[in-house]
């Protein structure tokens, strides 16, 4: 069995932390509600009151420039969203067990984008609702249940997803049908890079042919998030995804966070990849912050899973739902963010290399368009890992007025990943903030 | 291993049934672009494209009073959840991890209506994920693994969720770690009754005892909707409850259908039954059709699931979502629903009564408040399920502008549940058309 380890996440708030006493009535109110399953972040938590663009405004209105938020992909309370969404809900907000021509219109353009074969969707309300069904399909299509994920992959909240999710681990093992892969995080050239995924996806799959699953899929996030990013080389699964199609499964492309342009090369991850997914997901920025996600795949794939279970999902595709998705679709074309992303993304990245040459704690950057991590490290020679620098840069920032986030297996990769709408001016404050906290890291 | 029955939907639409054109052309686009994993109601479904209160209306312009939509509790397009929503939305929708006092405002007078011992809340966008967590919770802190159900219990759509569904089967029997009892759904007398279940329920533990698995959960919708609506003896349930604790297992309410208000007797399913549940599950009508789900139960509880997984839910408890669920609980109260429903309920009952009196195809009727089920039988001695007939009314119904279901496990109970604005002249129209259809039945 796949030993996890436990993932820190340096972007969280510790809940003994001490804090200053409005703060602390605030959190203590919280726990008292809330409780365990919740997380906040930060040291010391934000209230946050109000959103417009890439801004977010906490209760004493100081404002901060958000580099973190995926979901508000057109930016915090897009206009054309919240108007699209409110006349909906004045008109009729309802499930899909009525026909309507706005889903059709929405499904016809989301598949357009995709370009799959004889391809379906079946709206959800979550990416986790999402995955859960891709995975199913996937098993019951395939007649296996053996699934090859990422080594610190996140795939949602669901019992089943949670399994195939090694960083939502704190404890035990992955379960005998999970086997987990590394990816090339350190810098290697790029057939180095391509050989040792597909080697271990080989053996993962020779794994688990011989603990009698089979394999059911590779289910992978197209830019490896919550790994710490890997974008690159290009190619990089192609190999991989033949192996496995060879041994049976299927290849699932989970584009809750690359997908919708982020990456500025592609619409999808996968296609940035140029690679061809069984079964495609996806979920957070897709109605810009209303709950809607999607699975899509093969009319006969979700006959598989439907001549053996009823699916239906009261919310998933509800009126309001689709209302949100198809404003952020046409606004996503008529605003041009993908390519936004991908000069914007260009600017950021170089401004990033040049602070990675001024401070040697800045370790591999890896990224596409509007979505990097910057590992940070020792500034000695052992470049070892250092989480607790990471956390100290994320609530400096914080402090500083721009929030971030951090990933990866060892927590010492900052996550930035701001809304599309990110612009020049907004690259240069992230970097000229950044390079200012560098300068505090305690020593 | 307990045989499944695939159920029968009276209500659904036979994808390959003959269609007029318009409706042809509308379905054939549907298939191609929704699929197997959508479902659609009626022999000749609706193109529905407005709501108002209690009304849903057609492309046609036609009106439908709506006797069967349970989301929309407060009415379709409630202007009081309309305007919460978009105002919110236009201000700030985000996730859980930035403090938020609309959160802790509504969690409090949310726990206050279920009077648990130390609850919180983790808020989910959907029932299924609700009870996804609900059944972890019980397996983790429990240590056990069986979970007691209903016969054609329906809990969500998730993996997990799916396999405590059995009305979700269309073939196969259910995991060997759960069982489903039968429920009273012919006349009894009331000890009878439940003695009925508590014989089942004893015998459950004993069968998942000696299978291994022990008894982790019973797990109930508290008004057993999908079985075709279970609503007496009150203290049906009592004994059980006691019985699976006894046992070292766990009482979950779903209460995804006769929560908020429903029943007119108590705000919660639960209460009206006089029982004490470790977990209480909500969803569909709490956000009026906004997606927003719960799980509540001890922070004892919460932690047994994330001392091994850590669990966040992006979209569930967001700003939109916690707006449109205080305003729910607001109007509920102002608009005084739960009377509401317990005064329209009664002469809903006393209609129903006076056409049974009338129509020996109806068999018993169950319900409480606004929800009821009218069984649809044989008219000779026998009293035989007759789905046929079900069928017939639901579709006449919608003919004639009146929008019911139906469940069971026989899929012969009609299922009426209203939003709770339904005023009596609303009752006085559902009762005259359904007299007007019963006289047209097909011999």
């Amino acid at each position: 069995m796949d030993r996890v380890k436990p993932i820190l996440d340096q972007n969280a708030f510790v809940p003994d932390a001490a804090l200053p006493k409005p703060l602390r009535s605030l959190v203590s109110h919280r726990q008292r509600t809330l409780g365990p399953a919740s997380m906040l972040f930060y040291q010391q938590p934000l209230e946050i009151v109000r959103g417009e663009g890439v801004w977010l405004f906490d209760a004493n209105g100081q404002r901060y420039l958000d580099a973190y938020n995926n979901v508000p992909i057109l930016g915090h309370c897009h206009p054309a969203v919240v108007s699209a969404v409110s006349a909906q809900l004045a008109t009729l907000n309802t499930h899909t067990r009525y026909l309507d021509r706005q889903i059709h219109q929405y499904s016809d353009e989301l598949l357009d984008t995709l370009d799959m074969h004889n391809a379906r969707i079946a709206f959800t309300c979550s990416g986790s609702e999402a995955n859960d069904v891709a995975l199913r399909l996937a098993q019951m299509a395939s007649g296996r249940q053996g699934v090859i994920v990422s080594r610190a992959a996140y795939h949602g909240n669901t019992s089943l997803v949670s399994q195939v999710s090694p960083s939502a681990f704190r404890q035990g093992d992955l379960p005998d049908w999970v086997v987990a892969i590394d990816l090339p995080l350190s810098p290697m050239n790029d057939a180095d890079a391509t050989a040792y995924v597909s080697k271990q996806v080989a053996e993962a799959i020779a794994e688990l042919e011989a603990r009698a699953y089979g394999c059911a899929a590779l289910l992978v996030d197209t830019i490896f998030s919550s790994d710490g990013i890997c974008t690159d080389p290009l190619g990089l699964l192609t190999p991989s995804v033949a192996a496995v199609k060879a041994a049976g499964g299927l290849f699932i492309a989970d584009e809750v966070q690359p997908g919708f342009g982020r990456t500025g090369d592609a619409f999808w991850g996968f296609q940035r990849q140029g690679l061809r997914p069984d079964i495609v997901t996806m979920g957070k920025p897709m109605g810009n912050g209303y709950p809607v996600a999607a699975v899509v795949a093969s009319e006969d794939l979700f006959n598989a899973m439907t001549s053996q279970f009823g699916y239906f999902n009261t919310f998933g595709g509800s009126s309001a739902a689709i209302a949100a998705a198809q404003a952020v679709l046409n606004t996503l074309r008529r605003e041009g963010l993908q390519e936004q992303a991908k000069c914007n993304g260009t600017l950021l990245k170089h401004g990033l290399t040049e602070l990675s040459g001024e401070y040697p704690c800045i370790g591999p950057l890896r990224g596409a368009g509007l979505y990097f991590g910057v590992d940070i490290v020792t500034p000695d020679a052992n470049h070892a890992a250092d989480p607790e620098s990471a956390t100290y840069l994320v609530n400096a920032l914080k402090n500083e007025g721009v929030l971030i986030g951090a990933a990866g297996t060892h927590g010492n990769t900052l996550k930035i990943r701001p809304p599309l709408c990110f612009s020049p001016s907004h690259v240069e404050r992230l970097i000229e903030t950044l390079g200012r906290v560098l300068k505090q890291i305690p020593a």
